[in-house]
């Protein structure tokens, strides 16, 4: 399979997994940079994740206009994926979700810590960006590429990000995964992902390769 | 398919998603204000929410009265529904239900609000009703016009109210529905509705028109 | 349908509910007083709740004594039951279970209070049984007639009973049935019991009549 | 079937019954001691519990030694169970968990009690092992034959024992189990483990005998 498609693939089941998991419900998004132009990025049209189908994956630019949108409507606040790849080349993959579980931690003074080792990812400290700031009353939405690259600024090198009020943006990098396998082998990664694609119903992406 | 099929479909998916989600058991219900007649709402006859079909959606006056019964018994707390179509020409809907996470507002001092932009529309403040203020020792239902309407005029112009000891009730308007619309979109309020009527399997009413 | 037989399958059907709606997982049990003969009572063979099947239903002296075991192991907890029916002729049904949200209730100072009017029926007040008062050390079991008959002493003339570090015990009287349905007819209780009759894959009993 | 063949079924079983009643998740294993040499035991290769099969089980020596590892990939934290068969003869099976509920006592001077009977198997008081005492900043893996012998000290010759910032291991031992009979029967214990294997769709052991 060539690797665009497998990486449509990849997305696809990306979404159904975070959908079945329990970390979107019908808002949130994946996406992934493009694997041959690093200027562009995949997302899929505004649709539930636990619904995308690989035609829903458009392709944008990093302002986040799409390349060639045939009809299908783009999420609202997908300035979050563009002004990410934009600020950080290391950057492959973005996650936006309202997870239950972080919003709290966007509103107290109390901090997000890693309390496990499966949780040591999220880093040291985790910064919290309020659209306030810069951008006074909104619908709390990132809905410009101005707002995209406010957010960008305020992650800075880290993995993840909290929105006030809103949820949070995780960011994955080539160099993250290789010091995860390099600790624990591939088959650690590759076991949780076997397990989470069989959940949701999707094909184990080793069987396709 | 003629409008009045249309919505009495939309009533009975409208049941099938509350009680998919959680937000309604056994008990609770949703109502709609007739397409041809505001004079008149449509409501289930008393059955549990998920179990509702197409041909136990019943007519009522105002004053909750059937206007057909045809041997279908009605829920007590019809009052509920009357009551507020009665005082707020702009309501065109009505759910109330039991659901858990809202209780503890009902009865403590503590305030709901909003922490998350999906949940602005709870309004700024949300009243709460205590029939015991002017029913005094009641079996705690809306058993009534009288209580109808009383808890109709402690929801004021606002969207959602809380019931001590019992639940909550929420109205939908029109100009809400625009102004979700015209901020994000029609595709962002149809991306959860298709999803949730999936996870209920019921048809997206899309499809059907 | 002969109304012993009808009464072996409303108490496979009470086990299966309560297995399904989370209240007993593979410990707890229903018992029903015997319709021809208030000095025996009907209740499982030793079996988790949702896998309890009509040829599972022993018949019990009120001792707890099985009448014709046929090789099928009994609950040790029988007595719970038994002195129960023995001390309250007013019960027809014993449910006895470990539902994880009223522990704490049972080893904290803190009160059980109803909180909506859906759980008025667990009266103004419930009352803890500590086998310890008594007893001593024990297994924190019912395992004799003499635990038994201590426990519905405590209950009294009330609806419900906490256990220490143990569960709840909960009966249910022919006239508790009378006032739910005078107060908001038949259709109420019904409503219910035909949703979860339904969710648990057991046939809806008017259906059986 | 012979022994062997019986035990490496139940090892699926008991993989199966933990990740379905949400013990463990994609990580998290059960082990059991060789039934014809003590000096081995047998663990599945690195596989989400809910995945594992017959075939995925592997032989280990007690330093973590694969016997026969055929290409299959061991667990990087096989060193548990190792650890725990040398220094406790007594012990036939071994479960290491992050089960969610365990983490937080790990990490705070709050003590885990208790509170009912079914949980008295806990024992009277459950020891935490902090691996940074002796071996400073790790990735708080048990990844080597001195970190799970340092643990194995600190269960000492009780059941269970938490890890901090990473979950918890508990040992069974013939001992515990006969215990359990004679106080309750072998209905008991038996009647949950119906119900787990028929919920997690494996076939309940006495079928196979």
């Amino acid at each position: 399979m060539p690797s665009l498609d497998m990486l449509l693939e990849e997305i696809v089941t990306a979404n159904r997994i975070l959908a079945h998991e329990g970390v979107v419900d019908s808002f949130g998004h994946v996406s992934a940079r493009h694997p041959d132009n690093p200027k562009r990025f995949l997302l899929s049209r505004a649709r539930a994740p636990e619904r995308i189908e690989k035609d829903d994956i458009m392709e944008f630019t990093l302002e986040g206009d799409p390349v060639d949108a045939r009809g299908r409507a783009p999420y609202l606040e997908r300035f979050i994926h563009g002004g990410l790849y934009e600020a950080r080349p290391d950057v492959h993959s973005v996650v936006h979700n309202h997870s239950p579980s972080v919003i709290p931690f966007g509103i107290t003074e109390r901090k997000l810590k890693p309390l496990l080792h499966m949780c040591a990812n999220i880093g040291h400290e985790v910064p919290t960006w309020d659209s306030h700031d810069k951008f006074g009353d909104t619908a709390l939405l990132v809905e410009s590429v101005d707002m995209g690259r406010d957010l960008a600024l305020a992650i800075g090198s880290g993995p993840s990000i909290l929105m006030r009020g809103h949820g949070a943006t995780v960011v994955l990098t080539p160099g993250e995964v290789d010091k995860v396998i390099s600790r624990t082998g591939p088959y650690t990664l590759n076991r949780a992902w076997e397990n989470w694609c069989r959940r949701a119903g999707r094909p184990y992406q080793a069987e396709l390769a």
